[in-house]
């Protein structure tokens, strides 16, 4: 059966990969159309869904991920207009030159072929992935939790639907039925048919995909993001900062997990955090010097400073210096996004060149690393890892470059 | 053992990333003057590696490509000069730009940080790796072939011992000295320190590492590479790239494997192509109608289409218009170059366009894909998948880029 949609994507590849700008865009408002044109049987297929997860005993948090409304639909409609109004980034010649020898190289932008998105509860992932995918010319297959499998059913019924209505091959979008994780090890191996694979979740999604994909993956999400506060900082800013990075919102892969800060302003400074910090319900767990002067914060483990929370709990570590805060946070981040506070340009740039981050900030909340927030206008994700693409991932890196070499009959000697 | 050498990458990671172009450039004429200095002591140790071959009875190939002599090792101490002369790409403001909030986004190139590559049988790797990886500001950690690992030995501690000379710490190149399958096996998966893994070999070490992986890797390498001869060919060009593209060297991943002949032209074209290759020596395995025209020729199977042969053979097929040769190279071909003859500007755009390939020629020889060919002035490897570098991979292609975010104190709303 994967076998078999992975042929059908990639004759799909070979159609949708010529598309004109303007063909993919009236396709994308012809699906954001259909969506909702489609919304009572959206919502018929999400109410299967939202009923097996009640009888399952499914947590609030999670039946409120999966639930779809009609002015849920109405956003996943809004979403992929916004995508069909941005820019198309494919056919766009990178670079140009010419060889002594004659040959003109040319350096194009283009699709990345066949792209495999494995994702969780959202059923909102499911047109969202699609419309980025297909606004860059790629053919996705796409492979959702079992238990939005009715939704994602329904949404990808409907884009199949409007994607026909314009004579474009409804390959275009596959969604693979079974979800047991058998047939999810197997889609992970599909290297003959998939150009790349994308999983959106949490750690442990993330995880498995890593280590059992033999697919090229863009490894995206987990972050524990640090701020570090030099003694150089302006202190008031430095309390901001890290009131909006930690409490903004909790609980995404952006918000800071873990606090830095120089020995030299604690004494000043942990009392003006632990009012703040307090205020908000953020559980502290620091190092001895962090427990002496805040007596409601617990002792930090080794594990506190490489957890990514997700809650109302933050590590702090006191240092001796800059140097000493860029060591600690190459040893426990996740190379996601990191922070330095200070007024001084020659520590801000130490910092700047020396911690391996996607995202390294000066004077501002780590909560700004997000596509939209970057002016991408779109984003499938964030990106982890140093190959292809790092951080915020719009419309551009979901696309690859090939080389044409246009000749008079060179040969080489 | 390989944990250690991981902590100690890292540690490294952080000095050689923030060297200046200056500084790694002298260290690299050191290691240069190195390699002559210690001429002595590697032909000694090629010698163990040369003996243990021929004991083993290695092919009189294998043992020609692991030998080394003072003209050899003279080679690599002028590759590593050459590399030395080029430009350094690290530092490099790719992109900047400024968000209404007044927040400075900075796009700025930055070495990869640790690079693990995992080669076979040529000891000359060690020092060309070495010189790329270190002139992009990385980090490598080696593992070579048991075979030469006395010759791998002696250069890599040649190379080390000349950074020590100049003060630069020798942990910028590691090689692993355990040869057998279990270390290579945990070698790749040691995500927390290496950032990408390149394997430089054949294509079963290929299929090892990206079967194994769970490093980001970049597939190097294999090339089944395809010339069409279409029905508006210049016949004359077509036989002499055919000719150059098979036989100039056989044996390299850019040299054509199998070729694509539009019927049209069959009649005329076939005999010329039987007196050109059975002049060369080389094998035709041919459909019914290349069978049928070429007496000499055997049929082919559909493994053959498939086959990266790395010698004196070569499939062939007709077909009927371009778009079936698209369809077919697109089916069997390895994503690495592929070529069309012909005159028609229109055929070929299509043809440009269509084929999924990190090279695709109009009128040229793929013998053209390679570093120094493209004006690189180097080449780590040749990339056939889509991924952050496709084709021949030069200094660039080993760096990533990461976002500096310079802010007022602007948090998120």
């Amino acid at each position: 059966m994967l076998e078999k949609m992975g042929k059908l994507a990639l004759n799909a590849k070979e159609k949708v990969e010529l598309l004109s700008t303007e063909k993919k865009n009236e396709a994308l408002k012809k699906v954001a159309e259909g969506l909702i044109r489609h919304t009572d049987a959206i919502l018929a297929a999400n109410e299967k869904d939202m009923k097996n997860g009640q009888d399952k005993g499914m947590s609030q948090g999670l039946l409120d991920r999966l639930k779809l409304t009609e002015a849920r639909i109405k956003d996943m409609s809004e979403g992929i207009l916004q995508v069909a109004g941005l820019p198309d980034p494919v056919g766009e010649i990178l670079e140009e030159w010419e060889r002594p020898n004659g040959l003109l190289i040319q350096k194009k932008r283009v699709p990345m072929g066949v792209i495999g998105i494995i994702y969780e509860a959202r059923p909102n992932v499911t047109a969202d992935a699609f419309a980025l995918c297909f606004k860059t010319g790629n053919v996705v297959i796409l492979k959702g939790g079992s238990d939005a499998i009715h939704s994602n059913a329904a949404i990808t019924e409907s884009i199949r639907e409007s994607l026909k209505e314009v004579a474009i091959t409804e390959d275009a979008i596959q969604l693979i039925m079974d979800t047991d994780r058998e047939t999810t090890s197997r889609f992970m191996k599909l290297n003959h048919y998939i150009d790349v694979l994308i999983p959106r979740g949490g750690a442990g999604l993330i995880r498995t995909v890593v280590e059992n994909s033999t697919i090229p993956v863009i490894e995206t999400g987990t972050g524990n993001c640090h701020v570090y506060v030099d003694k150089d900082a302006d202190l008031k800013m430095a309390l901001e900062i890290i009131v909006n990075a930690k409490t903004q919102r909790i609980g995404v892969c952006n918000a800071c997990e873990s606090l830095v800060i120089h020995e030299a302003i604690a004494e000043d400074f942990l009392p003006l955090l632990r009012t703040a910090l307090l205020e908000k319900k953020v559980e502290i767990r620091g190092d001895e010097g962090v427990c002496r002067a805040i007596p409601e914060s617990k002792a930090a483990s080794e594990e506190d400073y490489g957890t990514e929370y997700l809650d109302y709990v933050l590590s702090v570590k006191l240092v001796g210096s800059v140097k000493e805060a860029v060591s600690h946070i190459n040893r426990y981040h996740t190379m996601h996004s990191d922070c330095i506070v200070t007024e001084k340009e020659e520590t801000a740039e130490l910092f700047l060149n020396s911690v391996d981050s996607a995202c390294v900030y000066w004077n501002a909340s780590t909560r700004f690393t997000d596509g939209f927030e970057f002016g991408f206008g779109a984003e499938i994700g964030i990106s982890t890892q140093k190959l292809h693409a790092r951080g915020p991932m719009g419309l551009k890196e979901l696309t690859a470059y090939k080389y044409l070499i246009k000749g008079k009959g060179q040969i080489r000697s």
